[in-house]
């Protein structure tokens, strides 16, 4: 048996290209026969384009869309059997590389796996296969009365099969929590073939090792997701939102404690730098900044209320005022004023891309850490000069997007990406000093495999590396993801 | 070496008395040695009292109380050596026989780990020993402002570690979710002495599989849970209650839908039957039921508001009422009230008693299914007869507990028991078929071993046993619980 972990690479090393192409187009009419014809992609064209939001270059040999469980089932099946290494792909929103094909092995996407089942009214859940998009399903699910509470920027082309694989967090983490707070069930197809389906629709079943947690943020390496029982949650009747301005980033989490004390229902608390908020200006040219008085801090708040409800957000606005906690402040009054002021905060990606050079981490921190990291963080800044550390995030979740970037009138390309590499390693030593995460929300992927012992013991990781090899023996699934080679 | 499964075994089966009883001083002095005399316990007294609630035989080596994940680590390192099975210990509020020696195992105890650290105001968690119990870290987050959700009968005495390892669920899950929701990190030793440190204090990480959630509801067959980070909640503003009476049991998922239309901050919905509260009020001498009309089922909804509050609880039952779903309710106007309510409710449990046989069960189902469940459950209550089925529960997390009463005068102890295996045996058929759960909240423990396949695949108890495999080579965690010895 030839063992074709990656067909494209072993037609081009071993020089015996008939032969191996040969063995691909019989691969090919293989999966051609399982899925009908039209529904394998193998012209360089398609396959190269077949990345993600990384943009790494993209290298299957073939892309496959099996439209059920029983079809996936059957080509794992047969892929274990010839060792033929799979990559699955949901929407392809990923920022860490996880769903990207870099040596010839076969992409399985779950596209085609997009049905929605019926709402169940009572139970507040629904049943649907992994290709689902999630616009769709908060769509679906807004036509019922009811909410889906994950709120992404790539929800237009996400899929939830890949939400769950990534456990994709988003905007109203803070209220709802990641989606493995939404999964009641899961079905998973492993690389031998075999079909697990753990806990069905149960909100309470206490019968042994709960299996469907290891799959949810295992990125496509110990089985494929194929099917899910989800949460949904009811309605939200509305929202009000604030921004608030703050001379301290320390004040930010102080906003926090009182809105807790204020048993405020926050669906997010966001930050952003000042220094952000002009680059979103500027970007944007508007000339108007959303507060009278300059703040080197903003702090987002959400609430879930009607407008007209009377509720604790104007007491607790006023306290903040009361407390010398805020330097100034605005209370959204249209829903135009509220769109503005959510999109400063959602724009800063992308006025970013403005400088030439970027760099991206995705960090969390334990919540009490975070003034502390952010006063550290300040000393590193200093030593980054011409790279500018600009933060913004989730603050509730302890979540901070840090985007390091640099114009290319000020560096070079080398220059700027090993000023990175220097930079970062201190910001990773500080967060493993703080026992935080070097990935909130992203995952590991191909991105930071080198980095994951930053967050995770050496201990964790065997751990989790003979887990693989408990659910993929022949280690077919998602190759070279979440693990370096040495850890393999 | 000598392989000490279970020392007292050892000691009468093999006839080799002395050398066996000399064995076991050693380890008894390695013990003492290694935590101090009067932390390890070996007298017959003492160990026949160290059972659980289910009133299971006890029958310990020795209890070791550790102080320390040190300790932890140094007794579970000398028992895998040496082949000394152990059978960790919380507060022994079981109701599956989880913490049960059975087989002259070594009990290991955290009560002297009740350590709570300081509260976190601004993240909301907690960094707490496994030895804390529930109800004294109710008292401590209360102090603080704010609110830890898992409320349970055994409260008084069930310890977090135990809660965790065993996925406590209680009155608030529908609104707060299970011990696994509380859980932001933990300390788990493992058999080799190995300490694993999972997830510190982060509300996002997406670094690899989260290994936490295998320990979490695996009874202590993985490893021993010493140390946690738990969520808090803001403390509920306050709560209003409702006793509604229906004519039929679908009628109680109607309400439950309503409930969620109006979107009610529901924080428990539970129902019971009218033959329930008949047993309740006799055993309690109470003439006057609560509601004037009698009805077959009720059930008690209670939602998170302060009773001044504007609110939609008062629409919601207009509502129920103009619909046709009630036949009688009652507002719980006053605190006396509230707690009459509730002690209805609470107090089915111990009115059983008064019946001489009895027999439980705690299942669950998707709600979706619990009507259509509860008409083939009347058919069963037929050929059930001299035993009679008494259901309540948790409907609004599709949690029945289904008890099976017999007076003495009508049936004998063995006729009983036969009669209670083959009604179980078709409600667990029709479970499966529903494809709801055999344990819903008390977990597998010794008492639903045989059980477990009803609910969990072949295929998942396979990859179960494989996952024991992993953590605990040598199988010397709580030996007997969850698999049944034909699954190791």
């Amino acid at each position: 048996m030839i063992y074709l972990t990656a067909v494209n690479v072993i037609i081009s090393r071993m020089g015996k290209k008939v032969m191996i192409e040969s063995k691909l187009i019989e691969i090919l009419d293989r999966f051609k026969g399982m899925i009908g014809e039209s529904h394998v992609l193998s012209e360089p064209s398609e396959l190269a384009s077949y990345g993600d939001w990384t943009h790494l270059p993209s290298r299957p040999s073939a892309i496959v869309f099996p439209a059920s469980t029983e079809e996936v089932s059957a080509i794992l099946a047969y892929c274990s059997q010839n060792h033929i290494k799979v990559v699955p792909s949901g929407g392809r929103t990923g920022l860490a590389g996880g769903a990207v094909a870099t040596d010839g092995e076969v992409i399985l996407s779950l596209s085609r796996m997009n049905r929605i089942g019926v709402i169940d009214p009572i139970g507040l859940s629904v049943e649907l296969e992994a290709g689902v998009i999630t616009q769709h399903l908060q769509e679906v699910a807004s036509e019922a009365g009811l909410f889906f509470p994950i709120d992404l920027a790539a929800k237009g082309s996400s899929q939830i099969g890949g939400n769950i694989a990534t456990n994709a967090g988003g905007l109203k983490f803070i209220r709802y929590g990641s989606m493995r707070d939404q999964v009641l069930g899961l079905e998973v197809v492993l690389s031998s073939g075999q079909v697990l389906d753990m806990n069905y629709s149960l909100a309470k079943n206490n019968t042994g090792y709960d299996l469907k947690q290891l799959f949810i943020g295992s990125e496509g390496t110990l089985g494929i997701i194929t099917r899910a029982t989800l949460k949904l949650a009811p309605k939200p009747k509305g929202f009000r939102l604030a921004l608030i301005g703050v001379n301290h980033f320390d004040d930010i989490p102080r906003l926090l404690e009182e809105a807790n004390k204020h048993q405020l229902p926050v669906s997010a608390f966001e930050f952003f730098t000042g220094e952000a908020l002009s680059i979103v200006l500027k970007q944007y040219q508007q000339i108007h900044p959303p507060l009278e008085t300059e703040a080197p801090f903003l702090a987002l708040v959400e609430i879930e209320a009607q407008e007209s409800e009377e509720c604790h957000f104007d007491v607790y606005l006023e306290r903040v005022f009361e407390k010398n906690l805020a330097v100034d402040g605005m209370l959204a009054s249209s829903s135009q004023e509220f769109d503005r002021i959510w999109s400063l905060r959602e724009n800063i990606s992308e006025s970013l891309q403005s400088y030439g050079y970027l760099h991206k981490n995705d960090i969390s921190l334990p919540i009490k850490e975070l003034s502390q990291f952010m006063r550290y963080l300040e000393e590193i800044k200093i030593s980054a000069d011409p790279v500018t550390l600009v933060s913004f995030g989730h603050v509730g979740d302890g979540n901070i997007h840090l985007n390091y970037a640099a114009k290319k009138e000020d560096i070079g390309a080398e220059e700027f990406h090993s000023k990175v590499k220097y930079i970062e390693e201190k910001v990773f030593l500080l967060i493993q000093k703080f026992r935080g995460s070097i990935s909130a929300e992203h995952g590991i992927g191909l991105l930071k495999r080198e980095d994951l012992t930053y967050t995770r013991s050496e201990l964790e990781v065997q751990y989790m590396r003979q887990i693989k090899n408990i659910f993929d023996k022949n280690f077919i699934l998602n190759p070279g993801k979440i693990f370096t080679e040495k850890m393999i």
